[in-house]
């Protein structure tokens, strides 16, 4: 069994673990292949250190660390910090922590809108954070396709002549 | 009995681990569960060492690191190291420190304001590390819920269908 | 047999991955000398851990991380937590990570030039790595002549006395 | 013997670390309970190091890093870095490193207002780092009165009922 | 034998590292107390880990990373993260790394002052470096006197009280 971390805040304005969970829950190898472990804390400067201790203390292999981003000027500082702490958690442990971020400001002030981004981006990630475990060729096949999420996909700017299966050396 | 540390500042105008140790102390299990350890340093960049010397020689399992940051550009600066060297003082340590800090500016001039932000942050931040060490799970039934310290509630967008007890997983 | 890494992102609009194996699948001691590992990520705040596995987990003993970065604010700022996760992981592991970013304010809007962009940038870049692996002089017998990838290069300002072949010591 | 570090730097146009020294030397425990290892770098990017050092091969339980920031653009991009220095020396030896920058901004081109300045900043801090170390009760003491180095005390905002000599734990 | 690691850039329009070798190698003891290793890279965020590399690998007691940065936008974000990292790869090895950065923009477009920059910055760090390793007394002595490289000095603001050949303490 392998296990997936959750972990979001009080902060923000949406329940963007449940969202995640929800998004793996109904995965059919869910209790069979891997569990969930789910915390939340304060903030999102708290994301980082706990999303290290639910892989040292609880063996996650992956974590999804979800925040919102308020609009003022310090809280968009907290977001750097944030993202700071999640990007050396990350090395510190050699295990990847989907940080997954939604700004207030993405939004302009609809929260039908502000749900919606959280909803795509917070279960789009869930699912890449299963593949990343399970499925990493799957990965390598969208390379270069400007995939987004909790936004329209961008797509590819042109059939290229290097995209070809043989690429996949995993 | 565990320990919670409590590091503040020469430099705040307001005694910010008074108002710390005033709401831990009145709690039911204060000396029977949980004890408190208490530094003082000069400014705000001094905080990250003294509370990893915290959870490294005093044994803390959590930390309030209570600063304020004064309005000149410098001042801000200063924030930004002792933000990020909370953040390094967690990960190297895997314990959190609530990095708590209130900023001149948020009181636009007026030292009442000043104070009633002080107090009101750092005494919900004391009682938000309490819950992490004793009640995790409360955390939980609070996630996306808009939780501010020292500010008013923004409160949740939307009811969710994903919010249900069965989210939690600790 | 050496390990060269190459790790791209879904979010690129160009599979820049497909572009540096193509590189280095041309040169004659491709299986012979050295291997190549691939790995695609959701995007470029994940290279950097990515890297650091292969490094670990596959024993590449140099890595490309190649991404592209949108042009809103967010991504400029994500490109920069990006780039400080390649600098850590290289120094953590004490293995070089050329971090390959291509930014879309560089082609101004034009898709045919943004992929030119992504061709030389990639290609050159893969190179410099089968030279930092295999033949290191030829790097110091470049030094300071104004070299760049994926735009002409500027060139040495003046011939100067210093440049000897005699100040190569490896 | 307990030992005080002192580092400056050749950039400084004043002899930071000779007032260090005068403040501590004139110390009635000087020679008795702690000595004092003084180094000088070339500019503030070379302090955390240097300080790193002094703490590992010198034996330091405390360090006092002294610098002063030009004016330019540049300068303070150094003093950004040379901070960050300090914060991550302080980390990873869990020692103290007051770091204590003079800019040349401050002085607003009064070259004598400029050596006050570094006068009152380097001996406050010599003293507090004394404090730091054998009488760090001292500075619990001191909690939120608004103390300030090199200008003026801010003071504390009112006299609130949490202060009392009970808050001292160490 | 001690070795001084000297490392720079193809980027650079100007072979900074025969500068700094040049400037060396007429020292008596050049071959005697001392020897020179030397490296290129592609760019200035390769410099980190290859001065990292020089020490761990090749045993370097001190490195001189020396680089160039562009004008552009893009090439100033460059330089901060290449000073970030020779920050941290001294941390981590505490073996000091002198970065020395010339800046297109000081030159003001005139490729001979770009020229005389580089120079003159490189040769006085390289004798820095020199005497860190075998003179540290000689910086003691010149603490606080505004010296620069690469530039004018700035010169002592004043004859201060406190500058005595007793302060010396190594």
């Amino acid at each position: 069994m392998k296990w997936i971390g959750v972990v979001d805040t009080m902060f923000a304005r949406v329940d963007m673990g449940a969202i995640a969970l929800a998004a793996l829950r109904v995965k059919p190898d869910f209790g069979v292949r891997f569990d969930i472990s789910r915390r939340t804390v304060p903030g999102i400067e708290d994301l980082a250190v706990a999303a290290k201790r639910m892989i040292q203390l609880d063996g996650c292999e992956i974590v999804l660390a979800l925040g919102m981003v308020g609009a003022a000027e310090l809280d968009r500082a907290s977001a750097k910090q944030a993202d700071t702490g999640i990007m050396m958690a990350q090395l510190m442990t050699s295990v990847p922590i989907l940080g997954v971020m939604v700004h207030e400001v993405e939004s302009q002030g609809d929260e039908a809108r502000l749900l919606a981004i959280c909803e795509a981006r917070c279960s789009s990630h869930a699912l890449n954070a299963h593949d990343m475990l399970f499925d990493p060729a799957s990965l390598v096949a969208r390379a270069g396709q400007g995939v987004r999420q909790g936004a329209a996909d961008a797509g590819p700017i042109a059939a290229t002549p290097w995209k070809t299966d043989a690429n996949v050396t995993i």
